[in-house]
């Protein structure tokens, strides 16, 4: 089988590798059907964050199950499952109240003993905990496999920054960042029931999928007059909510300039040299702070039953496909933010 | 007329000044019926905060309208009403959506021209916006006031750590600190239907009192071996609510300590010396940490039913009466710990 292998900075090759065999009862193999490239593999991709050479690389993907371990209770042989962005056993204390992020035997694909996500076969440690059915697959066309793929990380990352900054029904809500992440954020919201939803975004393209996912306003300038744009159309008050999906400092300083008093900053944009935050700055303002990694995998079943209903669908944040022979290339695209997101054929 | 004056760290002195005189169509003149001592006026006391001397102080009380100024529609001669410690209109954008505490024309007791809260009568400026009214008065009786007075500041800000913190059905709780907001943070948690309130106290008699508010454990030891107590008997996990009501290092690290991935901290302790919050830190927990000065002019009506209904009653927490005249020697006893909190009779 083939697989996408991490070569160092900037370097992706598509590899013959050993098919995955099952060496413990918790394990599930799984044919891809469909996997995807993350604005986080990226990090390794541009040298921000290490990696082996010569490692498996990708957390995003759905598939078939082509063979289960002896203790699988769960799934089995031909269900279509799809995977979340980090394993969990989803029985620990933390799963139980739906922090599987957090789970405390938890892992992230790529590490212990797993494979990364993109290539023709991967193994699935925790299958059981992990690994989400989709029930009546065989009737699903491919239209509505890319509309799940999405919840394996992007859509549910949107989901937790909106569910961690309280949107609700008739909230206001302001998104930062217009990546996949940001636009699943504005289409997260409008299924919350916000009733106005404003996307900073300066990129038409992006903007155009903002508006079809919900968004009401589009806020195509930056900083401070970002900040003035929205307080003027929000009643000279700021929004209930703002969901910060970026992780640098403007970003976050968008975000407390943009959420009124009392409101609530949603984070899910993993922090680059973003500040400390004072307790006096929040005491001063009554704004909530929360965010964290999505916990993806106790969010697939809510978001899939409106997938499923054909009630959500982001997949127009899949703006390409590539061949997994080709994923070089989807790299490359997304790097220079040709794309927003790449979809991977196995 | 008597009032309470400051006279520089360590002297209060009650000294005779004059009636207080309307000057503007939004006053009203309130003949105190009780007033209390808090916590922040010993910031004062204490020289931690400056304050000239000479100047009144105070800023929770309770009495009767003797006059209203020509604007004034929401109250009239005779009334009985509730000040909470913060004067606002009630009507600029802020307070619309409950955030009262951030009025945009609000200022505290003292200043914009107004009194301090302890004294025989107070001028009012934003009478309309700041004083709540107590429907059927008459048929009070003092112990009914008493229950009353706690809305003024400590009940309504141990209800803002609460509602901070999203306490709701079924929370499970920890309340730290044991000052009067500590045990009206108990009340309110018991209020919202908290299924489980532990309190970190070490005083057997305030302790005593937040079991009769409704803490179901009392934990009597400090830093680690609270937590560690808390956590062991959350289930391993750690509570969804924490509720920091003093302000200083140590109560921060207990909150951190004692709420589990994915739960709240709500804080009204106003921060002395607190560390400000590294963003990854909550990134790696997913908890929210809200906070600020209470909305008491916002959560005081809906208090204030309870209590006429017999459901909420903190007065307890007053554990000394003394007349305006011996005011300087309930500040000797908050500020050594002998009482809790002092009710002031004018």
């Amino acid at each position: 089988m083939k697989a996408a292998i991490f070569q160092g900075k900037g370097k992706i090759e598509v590899k013959e590798v050993p098919d995955p065999k099952i060496d413990g009862p918790d394990q599930a193999i799984v044919k891809v059907t469909y996997a995807c490239i993350c604005g986080s593999d990226l990090w390794y991709y541009r040298g921000i964050s290490d990696k082996d050479a010569g490692s498996r690389i990708g957390h995003e993907f759905m598939g078939v199950i082509e063979e289960v371990g002896s203790g699988v209770k769960n799934t089995s042989v031909g269900d279509l499952v799809i995977a979340p962005f980090f394993i969990s056993d989803n029985t620990c204390p933390e799963c139980k109240v739906g922090q599987t992020r957090f789970c405390r035997n938890g892992f992230f694909w790529g590490q212990g003993g797993s494979d990364g996500g993109q290539g023709q076969k991967i193994k699935v440690p925790l299958a059981d905990g992990t690994l989400v059915v989709v029930p009546g697959s065989k009737d699903l066309d491919n239209k509505m496999l890319r509309s799940l793929l999405p919840l394996t990380d992007v859509m549910s990352t949107g989901h937790h920054a909106a569910v961690a900054a309280n949107v609700s029904k008739g909230s206001t809500v302001a998104v930062i960042g217009d990546g996949a992440v940001g636009l699943c954020a504005v289409a997260a919201s409008k299924r919350l029931g916000a009733s106005r939803i404003f996307l900073v975004s300066t990129h038409e393209d992006r903007a155009a999928i903002g508006k079809q996912f919900g968004a009401t306003d589009i806020i195509d300038v930056r900083g401070e007059e970002a900040i003035k744009k929205i307080k003027d159309a929000s009643g000279d008050l700021g929004v209930d909510c703002a969901l910060e999906c970026v992780g640098n400092p403007d970003a976050w300083e968008l975000a407390f300039g943009a959420v009124r008093k009392g409101g609530n900053i949603g984070f899910v944009g993993v922090p680059h040299g973003v500040p400390d935050i004072p307790v006096t700055k929040l005491m001063q303002s009554d704004v909530g702070v929360k965010g964290s990694g999505a916990h993806a995998r106790a969010y697939i079943p809510e978001l899939m039953e409106d997938v499923l209903a054909g009630k959500l669908d982001v997949s127009a944040v899949f703006t390409k496909d590539v061949a997994l022979a080709d994923i070089a290339e989807g790299y490359k695209d997304m790097d220079e933010r040709r794309e927003i997101k790449i979809l991977v054929k196995p």
